[in-house]
């Protein structure tokens, strides 16, 4: 059996055909034209999972559901995307418009969610709680309990990246001030790594964002490698405020594992290593004898694709 | 029927007697005496609970199950404290040690995890999610998803007062910096009265602390409440912190009630209306149809005793 995955984005429509076993079958992925009609883009989806069927030499019919992770505040149980600003949806009923389309089994999730219930699948199954964040554009979430996505009760919970961890500090998108997603997420350290390039015109960071051709993610991390010492700091402080995030979740919910995904998390162990010791330094679990995991992200792009079409297989 | 509840504090051991509604028939309470060994404790306990079964002239074998709300890292399965730093114990095997004097079923809890059960099941019963934080001398919390404790995969999770909200913020005595705890608890709006007090010679915060032999959680609300502008400007800045940690939950959780307890929940809606107010105003869940409630906790220093007990009888 096969089972269509659908990550919407608010650059790209991703779409995977998956196996029962999570693995990615066949993949394509078209621009989303955010500002469109969301019955067009709609339509696109639909029109991507058939290109995959004719490719596969399978039938519609053989695509037993499909799932759609979609940013925003979700009504999971209507099919409906109650409001996206990236996708400058509004109450966007995008379940039963699939269904015009392909008469299949629709489940809409939180994006983030879909992506977490992706690498608890495929990675982490069986452990009792599951909290997956994502340092990329923001800071997202996801939580699994007892294998079950954690909604909240209005489905629109898990919105870790806004944690308030300054309060009165930096401005956040979402209108609060010093979420963590205003520290720790990739925009946030590009934000950080420009400020000490200002600061600092001797550092190798000017040198190695012109070969970029941009200031990335990554900018900061390359110079701390090459002991640049403005790189250096930019990488410490950006670390201490994704640590003061991991932290405040260790101490809130003690999950099992924690595992860190979004572009940020190809710097691996870099990364990982001094988050664990901050985590280790500050937790309040000092005394228990298990202590919650914090891990790497390993399905990259794939974890929206996968948990998306996953979740037509939970149902 | 009749469950016995116990509510093992730093300074006092408070015991109920309690019938499978909730109520409390006859309660009774002891000093600690948190510098003895445990054993010492756990037999005043003990004792107690024949005590009040004297007093209401029943036996003991009307008393079905006990159950122990005791503050610190707590392993229930094993019915043993791991931790807890204000009652000196380390590895306490505290449900064993009860046995040898009235043997029947003992369950042990987090002190903080058996208040939010009592509140959930006396004021809250069949809410899907359910958060209780208490303003007290520290800020402590419980988790109630689906009419179960959440207790994180190693039994220690819902430390939410040591989310951090001011990275490097004021230091906590846990550790860290910025703890939600040092800027929300009852001892932290003393502090925060204290300073106000210096800063402002002329208000009228020295006369009421005076009138009460000491500065408390109640003189900056009571100035307030005369008018006086120092008092006025504490009691904002205050419940602009609680506030801060109330939306992380909200954020985060989405849980349907959030149940305020402690002390300083008995200013009342002067405390929770503008704390709805801030919520209101900074939740993520902007566009959701339902959401949560914030409510002021009941059964006050009850809680304790009548969750504990209930914890007896869920079992």
């Amino acid at each position: 059996m096969y089972y269509a995955g659908i990550d919407l984005g608010g650059t790209n429509i991703a779409v995977g055909i998956v196996d029962e076993n999570g693995n990615i079958i066949e993949q394509m992925s078209a621009p989303t034209g955010a500002e469109r009609d969301y019955r067009e883009i709609v339509k696109d989806m639909a029109d991507i999972v058939k290109k995959l069927c004719e490719k596969l030499s399978i039938s519609e019919k053989d695509i037993k559901a499909v799932g759609i992770g979609c940013p925003g505040s979700i009504d999971s149980e209507k099919g409906i995307c109650e409001y996206a600003n990236n996708l400058n949806m509004y109450h966007a009923e995008i379940a039963s418009e699939f269904r015009k389309y392909i008469d299949i089994p629709v489940t809409l999730e939180n994006d983030a969610n879909a992506a977490a219930l992706g690498e608890y699948e495929i990675n982490a199954k069986g452990s009792k709680s599951f909290v997956f964040v994502t340092l990329g554009t923001g800071v997202g979430g996801g939580i699994i309990i007892n294998g079950e996505i954690f909604r909240g009760f209005n489905g629109v919970g898990a919105e870790l990246g806004h944690i308030v961890i300054d309060v009165d500090g930096e401005q956040c998108t979402c209108g609060r001030k010093g979420c963590w997603e205003a520290y720790a997420s990739a925009t946030a350290l590009i934000n950080q790594t420009k400020t000490a390039m200002e600061e600092n015109p001797e550092s190798i960071m000017h040198e190695l964002a012109a070969a970029e051709g941009k200031v990335s993610g990554r900018t900061a991390f390359d110079a701390m490698r090459r002991n640049d010492s403005a790189g250096i700091k930019v990488v410490d402080q950006y670390i201490k405020y994704v640590a003061c995030g991991i932290t405040n979740l260790v101490n809130a919910l003690q999950p099992e594992i924690i595992c860190i995904g979004g572009g940020i998390c190809n710097e691996g162990e870099t990364l990982l290593r001094p988050i664990r010791r901050y985590v280790e330094a500050e937790r309040y679990s000092v005394y228990s004898k298990v202590q919650t995991l914090v891990v790497k992200a390993t399905l990259g792009n794939d974890a929206g694709i996968i948990g998306a079409a996953l979740l037509g297989l939970a149902k």
